[in-house]
């Protein structure tokens, strides 16, 4: 049995989403940010780093949302979310989701986690007022890459779609102006129309 | 035949190193980022990040360190450098390289790239100021994951080993007391022993 240590409005989403999609059998927990949560001893028991997502499994704890979708397209290849036997289109896959992860997701990052890489209240602050920039950058490339869709990786959908899409609903906070990204947009309108979108969503708590 | 984008000082060489581990037929092109080569028109055809490193194969260009690593796993499978087919062995590599990629690089970028998240060059010196400090807590939990050794996976050898060298050289130059860190040091020079390591810095010019 898998159990999904999640929480609302993280990355997290995205991995909640392939196991929806992948018909897992799986729990969840859900951490409260607000609370601190993840720095609990409980929790830093299970993933010492103090993030979400962990995914605990019959084997160990897993984490990093570009390895936990990798990992739970392998398992229930059934679902077919990720071309695992074509090198080519693997890495395809994974550099969209190591993109998301060290480009997208940390730019985003700047707006509420700008004390892990200055100390200065005043730096903290101009990183913040950047993240509007920074993202609406990152997302460029995303925007360019939806191209011919419906899907990050054309006719079919991946885990790259559940990744995408948990990011691009930061948009909005992070000060965006969404309407440069037509295409982007269309893929979130299209991925909230899955069922397996709307029932991770509704698991989350979003 | 495969093309290496690759430049000086970068995360480029633990692509480098994979290939030379795998025996692989490749050629590569040495960017001079002190040019800004990267940010040319002729790269920015090739890879419109702008960034290394970019490999050219026959079926067209891929991007990003752990994306590449797990390519060159899978296209040459003889060399054995990541347990493909062991779903949970498979995400622990991942997760190994999606950290390194995610955090620790991130932590290190922050020395020469803060303009990417701010504009004021206040706060862009007061993250320069809090490098030492980010990059060593990021290899702190790396320190940890080398028990038992002597690779990070144990007894196997495997991609993660030629990307934790890479960015393992920064130290140093990251302002990071390396004594903290004595089995990420005998994992660097263990690493420096490797042939296919040295060849492929000699290649890098490094």
């Amino acid at each position: 049995m898998l159990t999904l240590y999640t929480a609302t409005g993280t990355c997290a989403l995205a991995t909640h989403i392939a196991l929806e999609e992948a018909g897992a059998a799986y729990d969840t927990v859900r951490l409260d940010f607000r609370q601190n949560d993840q720095r609990k001893p409980d929790f830093l028991a299970i993933n010492p780093k103090g993030r979400v997502p962990a995914l605990a499994t019959e084997q160990g704890v897993l984490t990093e949302t570009p390895a936990l979708l990798i990992y739970v397209a392998q398992r229930f290849p059934a679902a077919q979310l990720a071309p695992l036997d074509d090198a080519f289109a693997l890495a395809q896959v994974q550099a969209f989701n190591s993109y998301l992860c060290s480009t997208v997701h940390v730019a985003h990052a700047h707006r509420l986690r700008g004390h892990r890489w200055a100390d200065d209240p005043a730096a903290i602050q101009a990183m913040k007022l950047k993240v509007p920039e920074a993202v609406a950058d990152a997302f460029r490339l995303v925007e360019n890459a939806l191209q011919p869709g419906p899907w990050v990786m054309g006719e079919r959908y991946t885990v790259c779609d559940a990744y995408l899409f948990t990011t691009a609903r930061w948009l909005e906070g992070d000060g965006v102006d969404t309407g440069q990204f037509p295409r982007l947009m269309a893929h979130r309108q299209r991925m909230a129309e899955r069922p397996a979108v709307a029932r991770a969503l509704a698991q989350s708590g979003e």
